[in-house]
């Protein structure tokens, strides 16, 4: 069994989807029996980074501890999972330097569906202009330009941008295909009779 | 075998010899298959406490941080191992209740001793009043009351240290016996010698 760390970064605006593909994908991978640690923007500025505020400066530094706490658990077995909007190519390129098993997902949603979605109430207070450095209304967004993999949740189901990025985890050797992983019992009959099914021409 | 994760966590004056036990507990339980995170204090202050300094609350705030990290790691199946100062009884109570399985080691060395080793040159420093809130100096220390282990570095080797630890984290379940772990293979064969002439009362 395949049990290579790795860090998935998440990387898109706010109410773009990040941290509910973070969470299916770390189901799915937890049912395949690996161990997962989700870096969630939120839970690391409490841990991790109480002070710093949003400034070009204090986002570096907050994404960098990001990094170094992914890359501790990447190198020792882990798959860390970071869902932080993560806004500069600079700094995000440097995790992926510093870790080496990095697998960018750029998370796309034009800025006027996530403000649609609005999920926190954030959007309508930084449009009146009540939070300053809101990234994609008054802070840039800067798009990955070498994602491994992009999923478009305005355009495609949760579940399919998940689906997405399990394959392609599969594709780099970070996962085994379902039928030879640890999945559970269930699943792994599940997948032996579907590729019955499959041989004998019914699917 | 045993992969149940945990944090060893070492407290102690600088220059007791905490960074020295943690290579040694490093290198042993990576030789077991383990996966091994070592947070030095300095490491982490580089790259996670950056701007914080040596007030109880800066301190208290390094140690949390350096907690909230090994649990994240031992919460995975990692043997993180923590070697900071660490000084206040009250913080390593509060990793100790939020990362469950902690061993804390009392890393024992009388100031005067530490003081002669002066390994870093800073107890000259500090005792000559240039380096402001120094442990043991011009800052308290609060030894440990329940800690897993004692060890004392000013009256036994490093080596009989190392195997005190080592005996501790086999018998509180955290890692197996040698005789039944994944040692090399190596090791493996000389502890099947040692058995078989103990079967034949040869030792």
């Amino acid at each position: 069994m395949t049990n290579r760390g790795f860090t998935l970064w998440f990387t898109g605006l706010s109410g773009a989807g990040k941290s509910t593909l973070a969470e299916i994908i770390e189901q799915k991978l937890k049912d395949r029996g690996r161990y997962v640690e989700v870096l969630d923007g939120d839970i690391v500025r409490t841990n991790l980074s109480k002070g710093l505020g949003f400034s070009k400066e204090d986002r570096d530094t907050n994404i960098r501890r990001i990094g170094f706490v992914a890359h501790l658990l990447s190198r020792n077995g882990v798959a860390a999972i970071t869902a932080a909007i993560s806004p500069y190519r600079d700094i995000r390129d440097e995790c992926r330097a510093m870790i080496g098993n990095f697998v960018e997902v750029y998370v796309k949603c034009p800025v006027s569906v996530c403000a649609d979605r609005d999920v926190k109430g954030l959007y309508a207070k930084a449009i009146a202009g009540e939070i300053p450095h809101f990234t994609g209304v008054s802070d840039p967004y800067e798009e990955p330009e070498n994602a491994e993999i992009v999923v478009e949740t305005d355009l495609e189901s949760k579940e399919a941008s998940a689906d997405k990025i399990i394959a392609r985890l599969e594709e780099l050797g970070y996962l085994d295909p379902v039928a030879s992983s640890c999945a559970t019992a269930g699943d792994e009959d599940d997948e032996l009779v579907r590729q019955r099914l499959e041989e004998l021409g019914y699917v």
